[in-house]
Parts: C-alpha cells; structure tokens; sequence
C-alpha cells in the first residue's frame, strides 16, 4: 500500500510542530491526599518535521499514548516524549494535557466537607534524548473585592469571582495543591463547594477585610513563588469577571522571559 | 444530474425540523435611539419534511436569506418563513437568529458615555401561510448582591455578575431597550462600560441597599411583564456566577406553558 | 443568624426551578465492558419554591450531593432527588449530569486498540416520592458520506464528521453502549482514534458505500429505536460539520411529544 | 475621594500587562469590495504598570475607546495606541481586536452569489511613541481531502473542514481578501455558503483533485507568503476537523522568531 507521507517534499518549508489535538482520554494523576486521581484529559501531541518528507504519520501518536494501557499515567510523559521523538523519527516532541483537578475541602467555621474543581496542565517538550522542558499549570477560581470600591463606598464594595492561572517550571517537583494554596492566599477569599450560614459570614467579612485589585492579585503570587527556592520561572495571569462592567479586568507578570530554544 | 433528495423515502419516518444552523451572517435591526443597528447574526433555519421524501434541499435556506439583499433586516422575518415554506415544500417552517445587541449609556453620577452589550434572538415558527409564532429573547448581564450574606455579615457582602434572559410573546411589538430596562431594574444594580470613582461609589451603595437573590431577580421581572398588557407569555432565567462559588445558582419562572402545536 | 431564604414572599409568583448549575464533580458511572468507569461531570439541580417562600437553601443541593462520598455513583440518582425533595422541602427535583465516556475500540482491519469519547447524560425529573421520569441521553461522532454528491461527480463524494444526539425513555434500564451502537450503525462509517493504513482503507471505501444525509442519519436511527420493545420516548439530532460550508446541516425526529408534567 | 490605584507599592513587582479583556464592542473595518464594513469586535487592551504604582485607571481605556464616537474605526487604532500610553502614563500599550468579516462569493459554476463568514484581528504593541507593531490574523474555513485516503482507497477519499489561521507582519498594508485568497488556493477546495447541484459536483472533483494533508497546508501558504515582498513575518497554523477520528490534526509553520522586545 502507498506511503504517500513518507514522499519526499521539494518546497523547501520545515513544519514547526505537526499533530494531534483536541483528543479526549482517562488519565490518572497523583494527588497529595488520595496518592491518584483519576479525571479526564484533553490531550495535543506534536513533532517537527523536516523539509523533505511530505507527511508525519499521524497514528502513531495515538499508538505512543495506548502503548501504556487504556489510561494514561502521567508520571509517564518523560518516556512518551522520548517514544514519540523515536517512533515519529523527530528531533522535536511535545505534548500538551489539560484536565479538571478535584480537592477535597472543609468550610472555615463549620468544617463542612465539600469538593472543589480546579483545572491543571502539564507542557512539555523534548529537545532531544536528554533535556525535557516541563511546565506546570494550574488555575484556580477565587474571590476578589475591589479595593478602590471598599475606599471609596460608604457600604459594602463591590467584588466577583476571579481566575489565576499560574504557569511554572521548576528545578523540583511541585504538587499541583501547593500551586493552589499560593493562587488561594493571594486573592481576597477562596472558593468552597459547600458554605453554612456561618461560613458564608465568614467568607464574606474575610473578602471585605483583604480587598485586592487584580494587580495585586498576580503581585501577591509572584512574591510567594520567587520566596520558593525550587522555582526557575513562572507565569502569573488572573482574570476578575468585574461584577459592576460585562468585561473583564486582567493582568500578567512573568517572571523573566524564557530562553526557549526555538522549536527546531 | 440525479437529485437524490427528490427520490422516495420508505422508512415511514417523517422529519420534524431539518436545515441549517451555525450559520453567521450580518444583519440590521430596528434600534429605539439610533433608528437601525448593525450587527452579526448566527442564524438557524428549519422545515418539517414529509415521511416520504428522501431530503430537503439545503442550498434553498441560503437563497431565500439572501433574496433581500446581502444584509438581512429583520423586519423581514415573516416574510422569510413564508418563501421558506413556499421554496422548501413544507407546512412548517423556523428561523432563530441570535446576535450581540449595543446600547449607548450614561453613567450614573458623572454622565460619561459608554457603550453596553447584550444578546437578543429573534424565534419565529410559522405553521401555515397566516399564523407566524414569534418570540423575542434578550439577555441582559446586572449586578446581584445576596440579601443572606448582606443579613448576616458584619461588613461587606458577596455579590457578583448574574445574566437574566428573558423570553416573550407579545399582542404587539416590544422594544429590545423594554425588555433590558426591566432587566436591570430587576437586578441589585446595571451594569455599565464606563464608571469613574464617582459612579463607583454609587453603583456599590446601590447594589447593597437593593439585595437581591436569583429568585427575587427572577420574581422581579415576573411582577414587571405580567404587569404589562401586551404579554402573552414568558419565561425568565437568571443565573448567577457566585463569587463564593465555583458553580452557579440559577432560578427559572414561566408565565404559564405555551399551548405549542406540535412542529408536525 | 438570621435566615433570610424562609422569610415570607408576597409577589405571589411560584419558582419554577431553582438551583445549582456548572458544578463540576468526580463520578462513577456503570461500564458494560469494565464493570465501572471513572469520570468528571458537569451537574446541575433544582427543586421548585412555592409562592410563599423567599428563597431556597442552596447549599443544601451540595450536601445532599456529597452524603454518599466524594465520588457520585449515578445509581444514587433516584436516592439523590427523593433526598433533594426531603431536605428542601419541595414537591419537585431535578437532577443533569454531563459527562465524557470512554469506550475502547478495535479497528476495523488491523485490530489495532484505541479509546474514543462520547458525551452521555443523566436527566432524571421526580414529581413525588414514587414516579421518577429518566432520560438518557448520548452524543456519538461520526462520519457522514452526501449521496448527492456522490451522485452527481464523476469521482470523489464530500463527508465530514457529523454528530448525533439521542434522548431516550425506557421502560427497561438501557446501556450507553447500545446507544451508541444504534448512532454508530445509522451512520456512513463509525469514528475511531487509531487506525492503520489498511484500516484507513477500510473505513473510507465503508462510508462511499454508505452514504446518508442528514435526513437518512436520524431516521435510521429512529427505525433502530422504534423496534425496541424498552422504548417508551426518543428524539434524535443529528448535525454534519459540512466539509464544503461554513456552516451545519441538520435533523431532529422524536417519536412523540411527552406528555410531560408541569415542573411543578 | 480617596485614589487607591495611585498609592505607592512596595512589593518591588512590575506588571507586564494590565488591562481589560472580553469587552465587545461595535466596529467599522475597512473592506476591499464596499469600502467600509460594519461588524462586532471583542477588545482587549493592555499597558504595563510601574512597580512603584498599586493600580493601573481601568476606565481610562474605555474613555480611550470612545473618544472617536459610538463606533471603533480601526484606522484608528495607532491613535488608541498612544492615547493609551498618555491617559494611562505607561511605556507599552498593547490592543487586541477580534471580528467576524464577511465576503460575498459566487458559486463556481452557476454563479449564484452567498456570503462566507472568517474570522479576522489585529494586534497592535506600541513599545513608545514612534514603534508601532502590527499584527494581522486571519482564520478562513476550508475544504481538506487526504492525499493518503485518496491514494490506497478504491473509491472515495475521507475529507473535512478545517480550518487555517495565518498572522503576519508585513512592510505595506495587506488586505484581509488577499489573506483569504492564499489560504482558500492553498486547501483542497474553498467553501461557499450557497451551492446548487451544478456548483457540489464541481467542489466534490475539485477537493478530490487537490488533496492535502494539514502539511500541505500549512507548507502551501508558507510558499505563497515567502514570494510576497511585503511580508516580514507570518505564522500559520491549520486544523482539520478530521471525519475519520474524534480528535484533530494540525500542522505549525513559523517564518522565523520574532525578535520581540521583552514587553517591559
């Protein structure tokens, strides 16, 4: 049978990235408290290729991920960079998996147990046999309330639920909960699934009493995250769905640009 | 050349809608202050289709839409159901087109102009050649504050944006500018584009004098339509992105089932 | 502390439903190949609220939610809502849960295995203590094949992934599995996510063989359904990602109107 | 009243980017067949923040928008630029302005005239008052069939909408049209929205005549702009929406880094 994608290409053009996107799968990650979670990915793979050949094959991205069993462990995406540079003949791989991440939390006052979403991704890129790039995601919804309203109002200040969205890489492994725990500490109150009337008291007067604009938001993450030894760099973007306008107010630091090489 | 879609069908399956959706397209419609208003539409288009044949002809929808001009005026809606009827052999016949809707509005205390955006759809079934159902949607973004948190805080209380969408039949026309108005008067404060520190100051002390739930905000625009003698039905949604949250409430209130024909 | 939510409402207007919605949560669901299948859902729940009542307990739909543990088994539904009705004290519950589904396939020439994802949904409505009204719904992606155009060119036909949406009433429980193999069947050639060249063959000379419309899509369905005794209500919605437009081609056939209940 | 935003910050923090995003807004784009086109747009606008200051005026880029009326003309978006840098006292400023464009086609064989909807931005960073970066995005549906279906099936081949988003910097303005017109030549077929039987036979051959993998694509496009002496910089990515599988394939062309000034 034809092999029309290993055909030699004479348009001179080396594709950056060629492959998969949008893929949906079971994957189990670790989790902190209950030592695996399972939850639902959506997964994009990709590799370069070079000038002269018209195809990559596609199907063996999908033969790279099963090669582990129908759920896909993701302590193992060092060795599927590493299969998918082999079986794809690439000098470049990537891979790029998103997916809810689910904690366990107890209301402040009453203790009530209630689960909480978040969503985390895991980015990462070989290079060649050796050096693997790996980014950390996570983003987590929190409380925000506008400083400047509080000041400025004779009663209440206007606040909304906001999104931070921090990106890292860093020179030790970091628990997606400890990434969360910085977002939650930065904004004006955390979220919970569950609230009695006495937690709602007190999320409420909690958020009245730590006011942060969305400047201070990706400020108060940054401080926390440059304390952190382990840290080599980080993204810091968060998001208010401003209560009082039909847009929203955003803001990002990074903490110095990467030196990415160029991805071949 | 064959037309597959004229051939017999002996399933014995009659078709209650079949046509077109996703379908983008620019279009006018009539504005309370600037008299026309250019937007873009994602228009859905459907008929009924007879056990018997095999298909419709698909390519028809897009040239009865485009019969006036490369623009669509909404005025022209009942006329569009009725060649839709007529060019598609059928008895039932459907369009919903869906578009952002922008009104020009002064901010409370300094007056600064700023332009707001809302959705509005237009649905109409026609079932014969004389009797057109229409129904005029809008969704209007406010502020809710909680009366609960408000109740019990000592300071501060959670609020958030909230949507309310609003369905209507009406006896006689009814102005996309009505249905925002009773929108926002129904909700603990509007929304705006533009507020200065002054407006700031008074859209926060508004929405905490006027608590609302999403059942009251639901319940408040129930009061306002069927206080209003060209209502002949309504349903009301209004969902709020909890700040304390990161799931939504939402309350729904229907004037009463619509007697709908069946779509044949 | 004050409980605004019980306070007495004069409006005089009912809620229709009132609720949680966009509440993302771990769940298991039963799986006719591995027993049981991890899974995240997207959850919504509502009850109805008398005239007299200001507002429901909100938290209340979490805790009733998270009784049985951290994760939701959906053979708790019935137990959920008759439980929703109790602690809300409400003469109607409702309960949505949206969630991906795995299914590990062969295919079709080499054998070759692979995980694909569907949509599936549990709807459940209880109007009193005994009477639950169960809805099973299950998105498929498949391949459509035109019969027009492949009639009408001298070689070549256009096709494109399509979607098909099936709603069902039973009186007899129905595994997701079955639906899906009704949708897979109605179509010009099931989706996979691995496959090799020869089966590449395979599937494309399967859909020139097969071709169906929009039209043919929901209505082989419907022929499929209507021959199951378990069958007590369907609705079928198909919809082609047409490859030579911009916009979707669609169909809808249900059975029969429901005689539902008002949500009361 | 009191100024929180201007108050001094000591955590030694500069952000990058600080703005408001999501904001939609009406606009008139410039059209190579009627001159002028009205459409909707979603807003971002960014500048960065001085470590030493707690707060960026976020109404100010709302007042910045609306200064040249009701309407955003893009031509104006250098004006907005460095107004952006004045009102707000910031060294960069950064907009981002997203539309659906709309272009009236004829049918290739009967000619019968339909509108086709794309998706069109412009990208704009002023790093101080002379440098101006510009940026045009465009996305255009098309028509993909598979060199390798074609090649080892018997009848037929699998094809499918995709879709190609081509963002360049050039030395002279380029149209939108022109855009357009490299990636429909570039793709197995373009879509119309209007086609009659006569018109589906010849875009049915034609697509089966020009196969291309999403490589292709993405390497035709790259040809085409290389021989443009406008063009400094472009990047195109293609996605197909492949029939034969849930998941896409997708293919990345980059002309070269580009030597981006750090946003500051």
């Amino acid at each position: 049978m034809q092999d029309k994608q290993s055909e030699k290409d004479i348009r001179g053009v080396r594709i950056d990235r060629v492959g998969v996107k949008g893929l949906r799968h079971p994957i189990i990650v670790r989790d902190l408290a209950h030592k695996k979670q399972n939850t639902v990915a959506t997964i994009a793979m990709a590799v370069d290729l070079p000038h002269h050949f018209k195809g990559t094959h596609m199907s063996r991205f999908i033969e790279v991920l099963n090669r582990h069993g129908r759920i896909v462990h993701v302590e193992n995406i060092p060795d599927i960079l590493l299969e998918m540079r082999k079986r794809l003949e690439a000098e470049y791989a990537h891979i790029h998996i998103e997916f809810p991440y689910f904690i366990e939390k107890k209301a402040p006052v009453t203790k009530s147990k209630g689960v909480l979403d978040y969503s985390a991704s895991f980015t990462a890129h070989a290079y060649d046999s050796k050096n693997i790039d790996f980014v950390l995601g996570v983003t987590s919804s929190v409380t925000t309330l506008c400083p400047c309203s509080k000041a400025i109002s004779m009663r209440g200040a206007h606040n909304q639920r906001g999104s931070v969205n921090i990106q890292t890489r860093s020179s030790k492994t970091i628990w997606i909960e400890e990434i969360i725990k910085v977002a939650e500490a930065s904004a004006s109150c955390e979220l919970y699934s569950l609230l009695k009337r006495g937690d709602e008291k007190f999320v409420t007067e909690h958020a009245y009493d730590n006011p942060v604009f969305v400047e201070d938001l990706v400020r108060n993450v940054a401080v926390r995250l440059r304390k952190d030894k382990r840290m080599k760099w980080y993204r810091v973007e968060a998001e208010n769905f401003e209560s009082i306008h039909n847009h929203n107010a955003f803001a990002i630091v990074e903490s110095a640009p990467w030196p990415a090489r160029k991805s071949r």
